[in-house]
């Protein structure tokens, strides 16, 4: 086993663990965001849009999270400057 | 075992995990939303059009971490760039 | 031990893993659902026929994540690209 | 040790696993809803009927994550096509 | 050590721990609901039937689980294909 | 170390730990049935027969699980079919 | 290390955590039940005895698990099959 | 290392382990009981009898399962029939 | 695999894990907060603009430990000086 | 490494970690009995006597596990039978 | 592998697990401090200021625990006196 | 690597892991011993001598768990008897 | 690998495993007391001076466990008595 | 690697996690207690004298538990008695 594949093998899975496991607080919260907004709307229904449009303003801003990992997991799968450097050595 | 095997192996297990451990969160914080837009139908009958709404909103987002998750299993499996070049190589 | 069997014993030990695993949630998830439903109905009889038909929708939703799981389960078993390579090979 | 014998193995315990893990949620899940129905049944005697069917369509809904879990257990055991394969050969 | 002696070994330890690990849930599970039942009849003592008989069902559907748990391991113990396949070979 | 010294120290070993740990869940459930139950006696002093015979059933199923156990701690230690092949081979 | 050496470890090893492991889950339920049964006399001292004795056959009931894992420990250490086999070969 | 040490070093970490492990759950279970009997006691003055009577049959219930683990220690530290076979040999 | 094959490998798992686990944190409390936020709002409509904005304040201090994680992500993967130093030696 | 040196060294690992692990549960639940003790004398401050007198019986058999840890942890420094053995042969 | 190599691979996995681990407290603290404040808020609008300052500040304290971390990481990654001892050597 | 070293590794690692992890229930325990007896005086200020003089005799009580731990700790430091032995050998 | 490197290298990850574990429990205490405060201020917004003055020694005395926790590290990086030991030899 | 250099290693991490897994609980001690005293502080505004001087001695006796570790982790990293030996030696 040379040097280029031991890194495309940590790449593959540290690409498939980084997404996933970057993926479980995100869906979590927003499991809890949704649902708090839900009872929310429940008890105040006059007030539908405020909640709704806070809720989309504190969704964006956890699932930013996952995204950050779903970026990494992106440049590590196509533009992963280690592999690069060994490919083209 | 040669560089091909490996890769192998390691994008097999990785497909694998990545979308056992991504499908963790997002049923989990699903189960919450409807959970809780049950009782707030419940709790609210007349509505149950505008949470019925907001939960879908919400169930989309929250799957969406575990699609980012079904893309990176998918592509390991059938675009894997790693075990494309060695392949071709 | 050749590559044919790494990859074969791979691809089954990931195949169990992947369905065991990604199994336990939809199950949670669902069996929160169902229990809010029932306690939904118990308080708003008149609405049976909303909440179960919301409490449908979600258990699909929730479900669609085991099905991902199980998909890539049978992608291993029955259609393995990478299996196919090696006994082809 | 040949390929055969490790193929074997990893069957036997994969298979074991498998349903193992497979059946902790589905089991806690259907506690949860067993429980929270016969609440329901104790808060709105009057609406067993309705309370009981959603239960079963609930609980089928749950046992099959069990379900696929055991599908792939007896398939690793008796149709393997790993196994099937060095066999065979 | 040989084949033989290895697909023993392995379905040794595979058959208890699948057992052990099958019989957490269900008797968790089953706790659960018949501590509620207990709860529920305490609140209508008048409907005892009704929920002694969905409790019952809803037992049964949760003792499955543990039952598929035990039949995987008497399939390991006495039935087990790969040990079969190796004593006679 | 030869097959049969280690087919009994698999056994031993599985034997032990499938007793224990499979005693760990019907135990918390037990304990958890009975204390609702001297809840609900607390509560309606009247049913108490009702409920001391609902719980006994219920007891006698969770107990179930845990026999599972025994009995492949049992069939491990006194007649494990591997061990009877090694020791008459 | 000969395979009398191996069995011995085995054996003890296994003992100890069999009754070590055991003897969590019944501590811990039977807490639970005398505590909720103290808590029962203190809500209804008058029905005392009723108390008393269903909590004495459930604890005697949960104390069973307990028990099969001495008996297993017991076992292990003084009529062990295998170390026996071993010992007299 | 012959056998002689390795089924010392295996007893002497077994017996710690045992009585370390075994004591984890007595004491959180006690821990319960005496809690809830000094709540119960405050709640009921007058049946303070009663009450500590109850306690005190249920710790030694409690306590049992630690007795049980200790008795086992000793066992292997002092009575230990592997390491009298050994050092008798 | 020589040195610089060990300090890729070991970016490429870092990189992924330090994003993976740095992101767990930040999307739960973030969730905490924006649901607790959507509650407040319901309890005192009139008040949204000052809980929408300490809200968001709030959001920003928790998701700066999330940014602190990517910055040391893109670190690692494009300015990393050991990879640097290696690379040019 | 002679036997003397592996058993010296296994006695002070576990003597260390019994104590250790021993000291976790009986101080947890002496806390919780603690706890509730000042809660029910704020309660009943009358009865600041039997409430009292009750907690230091329980305390004493709470502390019981503690010290069997540390009966135990004492025999393997000091007079632990396997060290003399070796140490004198 | 030389010690360069085996410094500078040291050096990037705790660089990255340091911010990772240490930035998981912080964010779930200052979530819970957040959640509250909204809350306080929300029951005592007139005395936003207040709340605020002090919500801020005490931020500003658990903040510091993620930025000794951060330190910490910086150090490693650019100031590391034991790399710059062995690449100075 | 002698007897000597291995016994001073072994004593120091566990002389720190001893003290560290039966730190960890004590000052849990006296957290929540401490926090009941605040809230027990807010409750009935009149009696907080009594409060004071129990809970004091209760966290002597909690601390010396941790003492057992320390005073092992600074036998293995200083009067460790395996040491001397080698040392004095 | 001599003994310098290893020394640095435990060092290094010592150093940063020590601040990131140990940030944890204050960054959570800190949280839960300022969240507290918070509640108390909407509760008794006359006493914010007091309430402000208690969290704010509170908040000392559990940083100080942080900083033991920093101070560690930085003698571990800059001051460590071993590596100025072989250095220096 | 000899026994110095051995010696040294272990000292160093025993330091570091010593004094960071000492450090978990005290945080979350103190802070529960801190928490506590601020409630009730909030509920009995008069008796904040009391109050805040069981909470210093509170908060001092479990800052002891850190303070061991502390003390012990210092012992590890100047005073070492292992350390002196073999340096000496």
């Amino acid at each position: 086993m040379d040097n280029l594949g031991l890194i495309g093998m940590a790449s593959i899975v540290t690409a498939g663990l980084t997404i996933a496991i970057g993926s479980i607080a995100p869906a979590l919260g927003e499991g809890m965001a949704v649902a708090r907004a839900l009872g929310a709307i429940a008890q105040q229904p006059d007030k539908a849009n405020v909640i709704t449009r806070t809720l989309f303003v504190g969704l964006a801003m956890i699932e930013s999270t996952a995204i950050y990992c779903f970026v990494v997991t992106m440049i590590l799968l196509f533009v992963n400057p280690f592999w690069n450097h060994f490919k083209g050595g």
